[in-house]
């Protein structure tokens, strides 16, 4: 059996759970961990490297797990890596994947590559029934997506970024009754502010201005404004506590009615004990389809828009058409 | 605004239902309505032609809209279309797909058609998010389906077939109890047969074997074997108020725990106030795709496992990194 020779860069929640599954899988050999801290240790006795070392490892490693966090360089990373490396990421500002891709199918063209982006489950997974359903329902319905009750990872970061913030956590939380009304309505749309609140929970360095910080958490642009954040202060240990639990949920409906009179409703429901563990489940498919691409010499950056579905199973075509068509 | 001349083979209830979407669209213009059965006439004003007479219209007609039933002899006219025409059909024998699909693929191909087959919702929307799920969660999980309750085209089909039958229709239920297990419990796996019930209404003719009748139905290859399967002689009226109602439910649940540890559950809801509309929505969905596919010259024969899912929307592929991803 052949193995898959692969990479991690970026060693933290998301980076270990990937960690975890590929040493489970005998389809793959985790060569080394690349991460920006020295002396890292894992229980699985990975081998680990600093990611400025990670070129010594062209032609060696097929496929690199790119798991550093969308706040970070990942943007310029990520096309430094897709020189060298096949890859699969699951980078998750949505404001910026289009002019992302865009510039990694270029390099991995130029550089026989393929690099398979934001392939987790938002973006990624529910990105797809998205498209899936607005397809479908385009006279009228609209595929609306609701997260949570979870951590939002992103917001989280961000709000780590704030000036005076020592810890914090940001739950994504669907609003009730409009949830209600979603799955109620018809030919019903709604932005996604209208459909969540943010609660945050935050703690500060000592002397810190309080009323700054809610201020400039809530009226962070991209992130809060629009939003009805509510901010709590708590303490390290509070929020320490919090983030041990990584459990998500994942929400889309959409209601329409064929011909104004036929109502049809298509729904998606996800329910994850674990929003790391899940997002490395999908990247790690995500892996096998990069390495089917490279089969067929299918250079370039794609996301789970561009991947028939036929690619997420490993049987063959054939196999799929007689036991799932 | 270019329009695609689409024709339609086969004029029950599907065939009437992509009619009335298509005359609605002004992307489409409807060359002809092909069937077997003289002298029909429609409220849209519809030209009628026998089905014979369809190679006269080659080059006339872009795509065409096979809506014949899966139990006449669409296998042997697929192929005869395949040669003037690109279409797009629903056929829905299981297991007969693959080798249909695998002979269109060389038809078409010969003659740079494009061909879409089994694009409904069943097979169709529900065999794509089965492979999606079952690629995910293949480390113990298995996408479980269910349908119903709802009318069974194919299965009512089939009883009109028995000997002294005069008319009939059955109803495919969930087993209560069975789904509740299938929602609840993990890494779970159950045949179709363990899920559903088989409810079957039937007119019988004058003098008819009732115990044979139901005797034949039982045990019938493919269709009723190895189901719960109940027999209801009822009178003519009764039969044909049911048909009446369209209505129909699909539902699939995919448990499992990540490394035997994280549950995780993805769900698929489908509720459907008309059966034949929604899988003509779907299937004129797939003339658009059958377009895309043609105008990339991307010859043979498709199934929904084999299209990105970026093809079910009208906008560009830019478009769809920058609004949904």
């Amino acid at each position: 059996m052949k193995k898959i020779k692969v990479g991690i860069v970026g060693y933290g929640n998301l980076g270990k759970a990937i960690e975890e599954i590929v040493v489970n899988k005998d389809e793959f050999e985790l060569v080394a961990i690349f991460s920006r801290r020295k002396g890292l240790k894992s229980k699985f006795q990975s081998h680990f490297e600093l990611t400025d070392d990670l070129k010594k490892y062209k032609g060696i490693i097929d496929i690199i797990f790119l798991s550093v966090g969308s706040f970070s360089d990942i943007e310029h990373l990520s096309k430094k890596v897709a020189c060298d490396f096949n890859f699969v990421d699951s980078f998750d500002t949505h404001k910026k994947l289009k002019d992302y891709v865009l510039t990694l199918d270029e390099v991995a063209k130029e550089n026989q590559k393929v690099t398979l982006s934001a392939f987790g489950w938002d973006p990624g997974l529910m990105s797809m029934i998205r498209v899936l359903f607005d397809g479908l329902s385009k006279d009228g319905g609209k595929a609306m997506s609701f997260w949570g009750k979870g951590v939002s990872q992103g917001h989280s970061d961000a709000i780590r970024r704030v000036d005076g913030v020592k810890n914090a956590i940001q739950y994504t939380i669907p609003k009730d009754e409009i949830l209600r009304k979603c799955k109620r309505l018809y030919n019903y749309n709604l932005e996604d502010n209208e459909k969540h609140d943010r609660l945050c929970f935050v703690t500060t360095n000592a002397g810190a201005d309080k009323k700054k910080i809610e201020n400039d958490i809530k009226t962070m642009q991209n992130y809060f404004v629009g939003y009805d954040t509510k901010v709590n202060f708590v303490d390290e240990e509070t929020v320490e506590t919090m983030q041990k639990k990584m459990s998500h949920k994942g929400y889309i409906v959409d209601n329409y009615k064929i011909l104004n009179k036929y109502k049809t409703r298509m729904e998606l429901k996800l329910e994850l004990q674990s929003n790391p563990y899940f997002t490395a489940n999908i990247m790690i498919v995500g892996a096998k389809i990069v390495d089917r691409l490279l089969e067929e010499n299918k250079f370039g950056a794609y996301t789970i828009l561009d991947v028939p579905v036929k690619y997420f199973c490993d049987e063959e075509r054939e196999k799929l058409l007689e036991t799932k068509l």
